[in-house]
């Protein structure tokens, strides 16, 4: 095997765990001591954090990703409101830091309800305290899953041959092969997906394709594309998830593997492409963790609707206004991109990836996705 | 290990497969035949089956389950819709046993894109399919699963000490531990949980709790509750798929292990038990299958909320709309689910199952759930 392709597996030993979580937590305890000189200085308590406003926000063109601008912002306790938030702040700074003692996670929802015991420093909605956890992420320069903190729903599912460690939660390191050690089901993506959490042994593997919806990932391993064409198969399940895309960034960077996005033939799957690919504005100060801008869109792309005379719909006015938008989106500013989405309006159709079985359930393994793949190079 | 905790494992082998898929098939062979014979006969071409309307549902009061009553309508060729009807029921007879020969499986989506080849006779919607594919249910009393038919997402995930079989798509069986064999996102249930495809090898558990949200099978797991109280986790997501469903009534019944529902506390939640419980209207032809009668509500109830003074949200008026539909709802036709509604009603409050975090992360573990449990019975 490539030595590229199967990087030695990190020990994933509990001293380097504890290590990792060390830290994570040093910044939050710096943050701490900061204000606790200025408090010994007689002054009034303050942080300076990065703007997370639209208008602080780059598009940097050679990374090809969204990141944060030098907009700084006070959080002073010289008012209300302000005092209120620094005292949040650092309510959470401590239940980050006793989750790690204590060796527990929380998810997002858990945090907003063990608010409730700070009384007036206790959130009034979960947004407040999601907000706050990104300020936490923006200040540290840490994820949130560093501090354990996590959302409801877990990540995608994951097919083929690519053999992992993962750590659970109770500390046992388990190796598992995503094609040979699972059901139908998939290996189920955790919440973490950062080193230490989930190594990644050896992949005979030549490339990634992370499709949109599960019925077609269903249908490709059904009809072995993943073992005939040595792939890697990763559901998004819509819109994906944190740890699918810090999978995906963590998959090309380790592997060397490149990486395909199959999706429908609308509006909102190129958002789902550029999410992948490019990052999310909500994310923006998290891009080159998340973000996986060698990522290529394999279609459905306007222009398969035409050529392989798909069954689409009509495009909504909704769908129109987001095409329209996305014209002036940044990181739809390619050449490519611009002629693709200007022939989909023109065009005023749209399609759904499973359209293809039109043709068959065959279909879409022995003739679009090979003539795809081979256009693009991967094959 | 107890005789009735331990079945012992089907064999699963790949002629007992087949027999199972040619029995699935049969009937749909037996309609065809039948409408041969009006056809040799000159007759013009009819075919009748149970109603599907709300008129014609029952609720058995003895079994706890809805079923369709004896209302029959018939579908004849005589007008042009009718033998439309009849003609895309064909087309789809063919088509299943076409997938069946060649070992695929299809998407609900996938079978509406496939019609596309069957020209007049298309569907015209994913909808108009779907309901083509219940009819079909109904008339053979078979499960769509059994024609190889399945939706885009697949079932839940289990957490806890179950060694189950898996036969998978390859028609390799693997024996998989839901504690042992998994990592945290535990194992996911495939679409088909039918016999012949999972089949339960042993279990040193002593109940299942299925649960509503993802965050509170993470803080089961993490808290070490299934090993300490020998509990099988299950992730509903939500009003549950058709495959956790039938997945939980196989638990019941093959292992014998009581099943408790723990989900949050207001009327969408009440009905996620309902339909594990007693069945939904629209599988209401399937609650022999779907339906576990002995399925316990644990809570979160509208005592609970004043009990445990959790932080609560106010009732919406669809919320109010919700809780008195419930009450003229037969599934909820007993004394407790009365008092436990009109006390709903009445406080005018409902909480979520993660507002248990007001007193903690462990609280949920070490002092809600084994009170509840105990109070039960269960425990």
């Amino acid at each position: 095997m490539p030595r590229n392709r199967a990087p030695a597996p990190a020990t994933t030993s509990d001293e380097e765990e504890t290590a990792v979580r060390a830290d994570a937590l040093r910044p939050t305890l710096e943050l701490a001591e900061q204000i606790w000189n200025q408090l010994d200085a007689g002054e009034i308590p303050r942080m300076r954090l990065p703007l997370r406003t639209k208008q602080n926000l780059e598009f940097r063109m050679r990374e090809g990703v969204w990141k944060l601008g030098r907009q700084m912002g006070t959080r002073s306790a010289r008012k209300l409101d302000g005092a209120l938030m620094l005292l949040r702040t650092f309510y959470l700074v401590d239940f980050i830091n006793e989750m790690a003692k204590s060796k527990k996670t929380s998810t997002l929802r858990e945090l907003y309800y063990i608010s409730e015991a700070w009384q007036e420093a206790k959130f009034h909605s979960e947004d407040e305290s999601n907000l706050l956890i990104e300020d936490l992420e923006v200040l540290c320069q840490r994820l949130r899953e560093d501090f354990r903190l996590h959302p409801e729903e877990n990540g995608a599912s994951v097919l083929g041959d690519l053999t992992i460690k993962e750590r659970n939660r109770k500390g046992i390191v388990k190796t598992i092969n995503c094609r040979d050690d699972v059901g139908d089901g998939g290996y189920a993506l955790p919440f973490n997906v950062e080193k230490g959490k989930i190594e990644f042994v050896k992949t005979s593997a030549k490339f990634v394709i992370a499709i949109e919806c599960g019925g077609m990932v269903d249908r490709l391993a059904e009809n072995g594309f993943d073992e005939q064409y040595d792939a890697i198969l990763i559901h998004l399940k819509g819109q994906p998830a944190r740890s699918t895309r810090r999978f995906l960034r963590r998959v090309t960077e380790e592997l060397k593997l490149p990486v395909v996005v199959f999706t429908d033939g609308d509006p909102w799957s190129f958002r789902i492409y550029a999410s992948v690919a490019y990052g999310a504005i909500k994310t923006a100060h998290l891009s080159s963790y998340l973000a996986t801008p060698s990522a290529e869109f394999l279609g459905v792309t306007a222009s398969d609707i035409e050529n392989y005379d798909l069954p689409s719909d009509h495009l909504s006015e909704q769908d129109v206004r987001a095409l329209q938008a996305e014209l002036t989106d940044p990181r739809f500013g390619t050449a490519e991109w611009r002629s693709e989405i200007e022939l989909m309006l023109k065009n005023g159709k749209k399609a759904e990836q499973q359209s293809l079985a039109k043709y068959g359930l065959n279909y879409v393994t022995e003739h679009y996705l090979p003539e795809k793949l081979a256009e693009m190079g991967v094959l």
